[in-house]
């Protein structure tokens, strides 16, 4: 921990279909690749054990014991309360003691948002992590949230959404006035349901640059920087994408099959699966809401994984993601307050 | 009107971003194509004009007068109270008296929906005609309803939107005994927003032959032959498909261009757009959930589409799709009063 300028990332070596040893090789990679430091908390022998199959000497790489784990199947806030000495609630407490710039869980969801939310915090008004990103590599600068963690929306929670997408814009995409939009069944306003109509309302008034209502063919067209929605909505949109990808990347290999070389075929199939498969490109990311940086990658993460994952942490940290989203959020508030 | 045997359909001749040219045309068509008789309704000297450019020699096809026209811009109630002799009105009461087995128009949606619901009513329990069919041409014996004709929809309604769905793979897509499901966020019983949790319950009980849940990715999957949602859900999930056809046909374009030959690359693009756009497979169709046969073709169907849709109405007739709807939904009612 000697060069004090690199960002310091607690990884939760134990957490994830493949880890520690995916996990470990991925956070080296991350030093090498990204040059942040990493803290490895987690079984210390396990870990070391991991460590002795690769190279390490003089990189920026420290273990921190964490004797046990929260497995999948725990009930979340249970296991966490229960096992203060878990992998992933030590990482997170690293970050709350100053130790850590962020941390990092390829582990069960529910242990992370509960330990985040727990050990970290939510910002204010935010009443649990948002989930979204970047939904369509056709649409490379259109954010859509909530993608499912929020089910059953109020109103005034799609405008924290829109908050999210907004800080998540600038902070990731680069977008300096992200434009936001309402998903809804229509362009004019009083189009849509209850949630679309009150939502319509407050947004209008909330200072953003608010662009009104799209549909649905406008998020691949990239008609706004950030679409906000219900998570269930959110949810089957992403699941239907990911049906369609598989499906058509299927469909294209029968359609062109003896009309185009093997290799370029195959080569055209699998990008078609990826640009329309969402969670794909999503990888993982931090926890939108939680005060600090606390990222979630897949559980099935490999080593490639872990270290997009960590790229994003390192996004976030260098471009005070949490701060613009609590600047961003108070902005809000003030004005919805007047 | 001679040969009694053919099905009777009455056409609104008015009707229609090409009407009455594309119309007539489409429905001698449909004479040749289908064996079907043709009353076409609309202003008599325009209809006639229009059938002197074609040869009608012989064929089962007659005019009935209507002096008014309903434009897209009227408000649809009030349009169908004060114009009793527009087209499309008086043909369905021609359905209603008996004097045609279906009616087509290509006008107004809310014009065509007042005017169904007003002069050959509902089934009994629906209370506004549902819209879906089926979604996907890589996924053909699955039909989503409701795809945005109803928004906000009660727990209720979506067992409706399930009959509907039963009745319309019966009749028009040959299935025997359909598996229904809910879209929801989830596989287990207990996800989803307060709507799917209940309409869980009442699927679960209605005697239907329920799958229980279903996620996006099913319905390219085709994994249930009817998925029920609210039509906010399935009208985001139509037009981000109509989007994403674009969007992807485009992309495919770009990739392959130089790489296959130019005919084979526009017309795999062609079919790609086709696979993936709900809009284009559905055309037009019978407005479910009307006591009698009542068919809208989109606004700007041309000869083609009104042959596609006049389709739709005589498989709708002949097997007997109202009353099959009706038995459904008193199955059901049956069932859910024990």
């Amino acid at each position: 921990m000697q060069t004090s300028k690199k960002i310091r990332i607690a990884v939760d070596a134990m957490g994830g279909d493949y880890a520690p040893e995916e996990v470990v090789k991925g956070s080296i990679h991350a030093v090498r690749e990204l040059g942040v430091e990493i803290i490895l908390v987690g079984a210390k022998m396990k870990i070391e054990q991991e460590l002795k199959k690769l190279d390490t000497a003089g990189l920026p790489v420290s273990i921190v014991d964490a004797p046990d784990v929260i497995a999948n199947e725990e009930q979340p806030a249970y296991a966490v309360f229960r096992k203060p000495n878990s992998s992933v609630v030590i990482a997170t407490r690293l970050v709350k003691e100053g130790k850590a710039d962020a941390a990092m869980s390829a582990g069960s969801t529910g242990a992370c948002m509960v330990s985040a939310l727990q050990y970290l915090g939510a910002l204010p008004g935010i009443e649990r992590p948002i989930a979204g990103g970047a939904f369509l590599q056709i649409a490379p600068k259109t954010v859509v949230m909530d993608l499912g963690a929020n089910v059953g929306s109020q109103p005034h929670h799609l405008v924290n959404y829109a908050v999210a997408g907004i800080a998540f814009s600038k902070c990731f995409l680069g977008v300096t006035d992200p434009t936001v939009a309402l998903l809804n069944v229509g362009a004019e306003e009083g189009k849509g349901d209850d949630l679309a109509k009150e939502a319509y309302k407050l947004l209008k008034n909330s200072g953003m640059n608010f662009i009104g209502n799209v549909e649905g063919m406008d998020i691949p067209l990239g008609k706004a920087n950030v679409v906000v929605c219900d998570g269930f909505v959110g949810n089957v949109m992403v699941k239907l994408c990911e049906g369609l990808g598989q499906m058509l990347s299927r469909w294209l290999g029968k359609e062109l099959k003896d009309k185009v070389a093997p290799d370029i075929l195959e080569d055209v199939s699998r990008k078609l699966y990826r640009t329309i498969s969402p969670a794909l490109v999503m990888g993982g990311g931090p926890l939108l809401g939680v005060n600090g940086v606390f990222a979630k990658a897949h559980g099935s993460s490999k080593a490639v994984q872990v270290v997009g994952t960590l790229k994003t942490v390192k996004q976030a940290v260098e471009s005070g993601f949490v701060n613009i989203f609590r600047e961003e959020l108070e902005k809000v508030q003030k004005k919805s307050s007047n």
